[in-house]
């Protein structure tokens, strides 16, 4: 079934519109969706499933799989790929992607340079929606990209050997299957750890048992106590963590500024970071912003995220979902701009629908092809 | 012998190199000095002087002439074309510049899209400068849209239905003189006087004795006193004025803050925004920025402006010197993000070395030719 699915993918869609043969709606699934934009310029999206190789814990919940919406544009015989891999916190799933989808009328758009006055109506359709309004732009991206014959690292002048290392994402487990995480992450040369539950002290000392690899660490909001917060984060540096995501609720500001006034540790904004404006204002208290694709919107927000941190600044992080190649590689070519990269989330499942970027002995690695740089499997 | 020198620049130069044949020494005459990059990208440049059709006068000087310094980036058959607008405040003149793109080696820079890390090295390397560095930046985004045969307000997604009416600038004068100033600006819709020295009455009411237009003002700096800039501001808030810029040195911003305190009247920074890291404190006390190419390194820092601002609830204006067409065809692409243009500066000349963006009815008007869209007339 799965093989099918994937085998569908290229065969019925991608390759005949790429070939440059329109896309008839009789060649569709039931399950392959058709949102008619116009004439000339197409948008289709289809319902997957990643697999995850391990069962997946934060401090919030587990699970097993992930569904994800893939997305592709069409038009002028080029096709842009984009994704949504939407995210519970923000009461986001496949079908509140496809819902929104189902809200778009793009007809008074032609063309995807257009692409200013096209993520402005996206953007501002709906609160929220945000991975269905990434999947959007990053297909947009993926579009401008092919159509200028240039890879988008390329196209924002970046240098593409200077992609950053991802660390490996070791999800929290008994001790025996930590160690077997850790053999399994030996290409990484950085681990990032889930911290914020009970299970805190245990992780760590069985990650330390086996190496000596830098850790960093996201918390998920799970100290409500500042004091608490700072007693974990003092013990955190003191076992060579080289910074903490989001240590406490996002709606605790000033606490976060009274545990950066005391001590001298880099402090990143993730849940805290909902749209750019926010930004200012956490640089009265964060070292630094976690960037996601799917929690922004997409590219072109995290283009001026990127912007705006550097003028305060502030250190850029970028991580992400479960993802495909698709999502993982837009995130990829804008890394050359970042600090530090999380951006493991394909490397977590077993049935990527896409090749594209690699992870190369933990680094990640674009390649020359326009665009993203996917190509369905 | 300008026409001898304009055809020079069409003759000898650009139409060799436009032409794939590669220009060679021999043939650049004593004032086209080149400056050779490597083997396959060069950078040659030239000093030109725009004559001023009248006389201009603002509150520190007056002037009949503006000598510029044109530039060329030659690589794989692409001409870039680029220009420095030099400006005696901040301690530059042709020289100067010319000094500076004999500092330069690009040599380790293989292609303009490595833009990013040139950009980074060119700021770096002086401080101020900044004409000069405007003058690669410009040759170099040139380049980049003809390479991927975008214009440039395609290449960053904008419509090139919403370039803004330009103000045109009424230089201090004579009453008859201004008269007849007012009278030959029948087709701009509105008018930008430099205010700040004792004519300030005299020019304001002259020109409301013939025209209800929407007036701008610059002070440029002009009142040192927050009382006297206040009662200044609300009578020129009476007479119809829409905006002023920098009604006070760029270094009492607390002045400013007090003024915006007072009075309901949009306050624009001009000589107060010297780089990207000034928006973040401007946003306190003034209302906008004033973004000019020449003052701030080019178009690389000013869609970083643009974004910061936006993201702090900034008004943005674009400004310029007095230049060519190249320069202003820079600013006139950015020009659909913003609110309010002043982008009058080659219509002042009356010896463009450069055909390009026109100004109809008062509007600017962008071609489709890729890059800057500009020619050598």
């Amino acid at each position: 079934m799965r093989t099918n699915r994937r085998n569908f993918i290229k065969s019925s869609i991608s390759t005949l519109a790429l070939a440059g043969i329109p896309v008839r709606f009789n060649l569709i699934s039931k399950e392959h969706k058709i949102n008619f934009l116009n004439d000339k310029m197409k948008l289709t999206y289809k319902k997957y499933d990643l697999r995850l190789k391990h069962t997946f814990t934060i401090a919030r919940s587990s699970r097993d799989f992930v569904p994800i919406v893939l997305t592709e544009l069409n038009h002028d015989g080029i096709i842009g790929y984009g994704e949504s891999s939407p995210n519970v916190r923000y009461h986001e799933d496949s079908e509140s992607v496809i819902s929104f989808f189902n809200k778009l009328n793009l007809s008074k758009f032609n063309d995807p340079f257009d692409y200013v006055a096209i993520f402005d109506y996206v953007d501002n359709l709906t609160n929220g929606d945000a991975s269905a309004k990434a999947a959007i732009d990053i297909a947009i991206y993926d579009w401008l990209g092919k159509k200028m014959n240039v890879p988008l690292y390329k196209l924002w002048g970046l240098d593409k050997n200077k992609t950053p290392y991802t660390s490996f994402t070791i999800g929290i487990d008994k001790p025996d299957i930590v160690r077997k995480k850790v053999e399994e992450a030996e290409e990484y040369k950085i681990l990032k750890i889930k911290v914020g539950t009970d299970s805190d002290k245990e992780m760590i000392d069985t990650i330390r048992k086996v190496t000596n690899k830098p850790i960093r660490v996201d918390a998920n909001e799970g100290w409500k106590q500042k004091e608490v917060a700072l007693e974990r984060i003092k013990w955190l540096k003191d076992e060579g963590v080289e910074f903490i995501e989001q240590p406490m609720p996002a709606s605790q500001i000033d606490d976060v500024k009274w545990l950066r006034d005391k001590i001298d540790f880099p402090i990143i904004a993730d849940e805290a970071l909902t749209k750019l404006e926010d930004i200012p204002t956490l640089a009265s208290a964060y070292d630094g912003i976690n960037i996601k694709l799917q929690k922004c919107n997409g590219i072109h927000v995290a283009l001026k995220m990127i912007t705006l941190a550097r003028a305060l600044n502030m250190k850029i992080m970028m991580g992400c979902m479960i993802e495909s190649n698709v999502g993982i590689s837009a995130a990829a070519h804008l890394s050359p701009m970042i600090d530090y990269a999380d951006l493991d989330g394909n490397v977590l499942i077993n049935n990527d629908p896409f090749n594209g970027t690699k992870i190369i002995d933990g680094k990640l690695v674009l390649n020359d092809n326009p665009g993203l740089g996917v190509t369905p499997i």
